[in-house]
């Protein structure tokens, strides 16, 4: 917790950070932006950073700092932003996140987001497990033990899906089922709650409007509260600008108020 | 075709791949992670490679290795994921698609994805035609005969969109008629069917929904089958991630079910 | 005037240009391709960017250079494409906007297109105003006077997002109005007219049309005409691709039909 505090309010690591010199950067994993760097060019962004970010949001309540960590590397890795990764999942690690959730978020994701932006987030992971000796005894097994599946609901929303793409396009229909409903949502590395928040994350900070309602659902089912998806989409604006907070709001609103009480 | 089976079946290769020595890659075109990078962060996403995507998606019938190569291409590009390309680029080439074809395909999605995203797929390219001694004998010329234009067609649409956007956006519409539809779309070093199938795959790796209707028309007026059109959406679940095709799968639906049989 | 015909019509410039030699590349701010490279690959990607870009599309009247230089940074930024900024924050420069514009526009996009694009950008500017001498002095301060406020009009945009989402979202409603419309929009480096075109330019380049509307109202409010509403539709069909122009064609005409005349 201490190591924590002091990272949240170190401005100097949060708006870019000098990289310790035992964590020279391995390829794809470039350190990120020194604070004189940015006044170089763009002082107010220091500031806002320093006002806002740090001083502010990863501050309030109604979405924990280890929430708030998962939601930013959600929203870099769905949006390809590589630079300022290694300092995130530093930032993770010291919030709470596990290293294995970190593995389990990079997997989730490769097919939430596309099998590219998942890789692409590879070398800064290794680099920062590396600099923290996590080795492979701490990172979940490619396959063993699964959670337990709700056979009736995963049976109807197959059944759902299959009604309307199964004639069009079987291979996606299959492939939800073997892959996404059957196996990876039921890789006990990461809780159910968490695996939604990240989906969740990934659709809005990517812009994918129309599959927020089914996830935002199935992320309520799984625990996450009214006030920590209204928390996502404000986090959400900052890093991964207002115009896709603004474009999820109505959908989130949507969701909430149809749900029962 | 023994290559291509020597590279579907060779995970290590598939799933990130060691680069032979004589292709050290230059500015803009890195090599791509190597096996024991993936395993190091996440063991269950090189699982997952192995068994779905060369085990599985890519031996799928209903569409080619050569057209899910192009398929792939169209999306790596149009999301501006350079860091795979070198290896899908080979592919590609392994797959039966000539170097003219890639030339072409990048010079399309400069105008389908935007221009930046074409010239960051240059050092990629170059690096792959060096190392295969393509030199621009088998390039297609900047300009040159042109395939022939269906005048009425053309016009018909020239006709629709001029209505809509002439008064609004003008160059848009003229740009669109010089450029596009009686310049790009004549060139005869892609076929008219494999430019649609790019231009759809593109709109679909980009969540571009709005725009899939009249291009997967044209495609299939081009001879995209039902077929392969419901299995680009299923090969794109995993290059451009599960949001993108099902937002995609209801309009493809649309489109298919509107056709006359 | 001099510098600007000169690099409008210096092809190899325009095309990926040779960086001088006392313009040595910092980390993130990559020299762009040379002509021969992308001749290489494709040799009508090169003949398009000399007939229609810099022969044809930057020459067109209804938008000056240097709006078109805005809506290009803007355009990049926004969709995270490094590679070619350097090129054209030179060229904004030439084309007359101010380097405390350029340091407006990259803060300003922070929040309009997500952190780590802004983040992304400064490299590129920090080595185009090195090699140009731009100093602090330059920039704007990180804080400072303020433009006038419009109470009433901000009071009732407030009053209706809070009603809207004030229940859902409090964050996100809190620093809309707090970080955005009281102070970001405020900052006097950027006229309200540019700041504006930034953001429209942002939004059509991001495929984000559910905000256009408001956006591009706000625009025009705040000077920008009808004409070049439409110009900035046909110069993104290049710099984003020609899917992102037809998006925002439809909105981009209901907009301009609704406003009184």
């Amino acid at each position: 917790m201490r190591r924590l505090a002091a990272t949240l309010f170190s401005f100097s690591l949060f708006a870019g950070g000098a990289i310790a010199a035992d964590q020279a950067p391995t390829q794809g994993a470039n350190p990120m932006l020194k604070s004189e760097e940015i006044r170089a060019v763009a002082p107010a962004l220091e500031k806002y950073a320093q006002q806002f970010l740090q001083g502010d949001l990863w501050k309030r309540a109604g979405l924990s700092p280890r929430d708030r960590s998962i939601v930013t590397l959600a929203a870099l890795i769905a949006r390809n932003q590589t630079v300022e990764l290694p300092f995130y999942l530093g930032l993770a690690l010291d919030n709470g996140v596990k290293p294995a959730e970190i593995s389990e978020i990079i997997t989730h994701l490769a097919f939430y987001t596309g099998w590219a932006n998942a890789m692409n987030a590879i070398p800064a992971a290794k680099n920062v497990f590396n600099s923290r000796n996590i080795g492979a005894d701490q990172l979940p097994p490619a396959s063993g033990p699964q959670l337990p599946l709700d056979e009736a609901a995963e049976k109807q929303r197959a059944t759902r899906v299959g009604e309307q793409f199964g004639q069009i396009t079987p291979s996606l229909v299959q492939y939800t089922t073997d892959v996404l409903f059957r196996d990876l949502w039921l890789r006990p590395g990461l809780a159910p709650r968490d695996r939604s928040l990240v989906t969740v994350s990934a659709l809005i900070a990517a812009g994918q409007v129309a599959q927020i309602t089914y996830h935002l659902n199935r992320a309520m089912d799984n625990g996450l509260t009214r006030e920590e998806a209204g928390e996502v989409v404000g986090h959400l604006a900052f890093y991964a600008g207002w115009p896709n907070a603004f474009s999820a709001a109505p959908v989130v609103k949507d969701v909430i108020e149809k749900r029962p009480r």
